[in-house]
């Protein structure tokens, strides 16, 4: 058993892991800054859908690099598992490591949820969760090579993700659900269109009921019956029905817990112990507009957190702490991106937010004569009276990957309808929408008229 | 001569023309909008380059289309030159109408602006300014059919666009300029990007002096002698050496002209008159940050201007006017997207602001295997105290035209490098960098190091 000391411990090395270790070491370039994980290699979260179809293919293409780069090596790396923690001696013991602390930082990510009426079904070798261990990326894919009738449970983005990969490698699929796909992001009207696309792509939507229970026959999964009593057949069950915090390391040395079960921390990402942080997936989210408890899991959002906590651990150097998630994020159906922030108007609804929505489809070059012009499509909801923006959605060719950053920038600095319609954009024939219908300016205006009439 | 009553009279139909008269309509359904232009048939400003090369090939793809939906059928368009303006008695005399108007808006544009050292060539067949007149585009395209060396002097946005498209069309090409291309909006690390990918086009660029006057032969141009005395023989000569202000008719009508000769106007594109007001080339701008008077002509600026005057006409409608051009744009220079807001170092330095900048060249997908990524950078230039960001350079693929956006909204919203470092973005495998490397948020935390040390 080794003992270590170290100034700053990081339990895990995912994105909130390594990003809140680089930011430890530029605001701390005279602490010793230590990185502890399980295992040896670890896969890019978001790119895991990517190595079961054609763009990645091969899980060895998704492998995340962590390393290279000054800062990057002034991190000690440990490839060890943390069995417990004590906070009040500041010591980690791992199986062949003890290491003595002065700040932690929780960064232990997130695993598989699965529904109890699924779980006596995990035995089975033709069923399995999407599991973001290396090793377990590697045994499914090796698993899938043979199987044709896939199910995916699940219509959140990985459950999508999947399965637009998976056809794309003419594997038959269905894509079973509660409601339409990616309902916790986008509303109905633009739902649709990513399943009109999904549909043209030849995947199955079993959607607008949950699937009741796996059908099991000779120690395998067989297929699923939905609740009205279809039974769909299948080789393969996948359960991508989302992840949970994994915080059984951080309760069991005595840290409170928020609801959903991330660690309780505050704006600075501090637990209730000022020398004791928890980032990224395994931490306790609230939500950027209604302040409730969040179930968002993004990576985005982790490294967010991770550079408020990385730049937090000795004193507070920004009153900017973390004020949320926007749940901001995106992925691309076929060769549309959807993309989308803060709240749909569906969940406005829900919770009573009096807000105005407007929507614009215009061409994301100009003129429309421009060889690679096609439709881009804004959704943005606001605030009624104050017009203060609280959400939007888009679809469109790829960079609405970095439109949507736009109405994230404008939800997180409290902008409203407004400033965005005088807003001054770069716009050029190659590269966006005409200046005299940008999408999200028009959108605002939309907004703003609808608010008037309604 | 019909004489003609109209509410709201726009004087022009470019960009800044037509979304004034569009905002107008929106914000006043009861009033009667008229616009009036000099000819039938208009071009998208900025796509002209893109009808002399393979992109768009035909001026007639370039045509704007204004009309269409119920918006733009409430507006009166009429076919016609003004040839004077009353003020006081609110009527505009064109060759074959005479109309009284209520509220009037300038939106006359610009006109090439031609050094005094070439003025006498342009009597020159063979010599060209860019004229965005319908005809006038299509004359040019005519003249170029059989021409092979072409000498384009000036390396604005337009020098640069024009000598892509000839050069993907086999015509020899050589830009001339004072300095590195793009100069105004580029600092030099970013402008040899452009300059490298230009010479691997087989354009020539002859850079750092400026051409000293054009040769004539036989009633044509037969090249032209740079400072030091060189020359370079050209088929034809095109003059890309900016525009300025049309506002013979404004000051001819009495109205102020501010520095540059645009026509003054206060924060609501108001002139001295409050009946008044002009938008787009013709108005004389200011820059954001300095506050200065601005040669900054963008038709995404016009449009921003436009809808603030199309909803101040009767009243001010919000507090929010125009604060000065960002001079926020966006080009494409082979396959790479160029695009900058704010001001360049090299500006902030001539203009003795106390800045820090930060730079960071990552990959805009993740992980770096998915098949299409390519290399993205970002500089940020901010404040050295306050780390106010005051501008930006965007190198990348296509996307890097809406991440300026993101760029020209925080300069916009007077938000800091503090804000930046821990901004929630989405990021996805497919459209944007990792998580933990999005380059604007790497460019803050660099600058803010780099503010540190310096």
């Amino acid at each position: 058993m080794n003992t270590l000391m170290t100034d700053i411990l990081i339990i895990g090395a995912g994105p909130a892991g390594m990003v809140a270790a680089m930011t430890a070491v530029q605001y701390n370039p005279d602490k010793k800054v230590t990185v502890i994980k399980s295992y040896e290699k670890s896969q890019v979260p978001c790119g895991i859908p990517y190595v079961f179809g054609k763009t990645l293919g091969e899980v060895e293409k998704n492998a995340m690099v962590c390393g290279g780069g000054p800062i990057a090596d002034m991190i000690e790396k440990i490839t060890d598992t943390v069995q417990s923690v004590n906070i009040e001696t500041k010591t980690a013991v791992a199986s062949n490591h003890t290491i003595k602390f002065d700040k932690l930082i929780f960064a232990t990510g997130s695993i598989p949820f699965v529904h109890q009426s699924f779980q006596s079904a995990l035995n089975l070798e033709n069923v399995f969760t999407i599991n973001k261990e290396y090793h377990k990326v590697e045994q499914l894919k090796d698993h899938l090579l043979d199987k044709k009738k896939i199910i995916i449970i699940g219509t959140g983005f990985i459950g999508v993700e999947l399965a637009c990969e998976l056809a794309s490698n003419d594997k038959d699929v269905t894509i079973v659900g509660g409601g339409h796909i990616l309902a916790g992001s986008f509303d109905e009207d633009m739902a649709v269109k990513a399943e009109e696309i999904m549909v043209n792509k030849g995947i199955k939507l079993a959607l607008g009921q949950h699937a009741n229970h796996i059908i099991e026959k000779d120690r395998l999964a067989a297929g699923i019956e939905l609740c009205d009593g279809t039974i769909i057949a299948a080789d393969v069950v996948l359960l991508a029905t989302g992840y949970e915090p994994n915080t059984l390391l951080a309760s069991r040395a005595g840290l409170k817990l928020a609801r959903y079960n991330g660690i309780w921390v505050d704006e600075f990402m501090r637990t209730k112990n000022k020398d004791i942080f928890a980032v990224g997936d395994c931490s306790g989210r609230r939500d950027f507009i209604t302040r409730d408890p969040s179930k968002v899991m993004l990576a985005s959002t982790s490294a967010a957190e991770a550079r408020v906590a990385g730049s937090s651990l000795y004193s507070i150097k920004h009153l900017k702490g973390f004020n949320g998630t926007i749940a901001i994020f995106s992925t691309m159906i076929g060769d549309r991106a959807f993309a989308s922030a803060g709240v749909t108007e569906q969940r406005a609804k829900n919770e009573k937010i009096d807000y105005v929505s407007g929507f614009f489809e215009g061409i994301n070059r100009h003129p429309g004569t421009i060889p690679d012009a096609s439709k881009q499509s804004v959704k943005l909801i606001a605030m009624r009276e104050s017009g203060r923006i609280i959400g939007g959605q888009v679809v469109g060719s790829k960079e609405a990957g970095e439109i949507i950053n736009i109405i994230g920038l404008a939800i997180e600095s409290e902008l409203t309808l407004y400033s965005i319609i005088s807003l001054q954009v770069a716009t050029q024939p190659l590269l966006t929408s005409a200046p005299t219908t940008y999408p999200i300016i028009m959108a605002a205006q939309m907004a703003l008229r609808n608010g008037k009439t309604s």
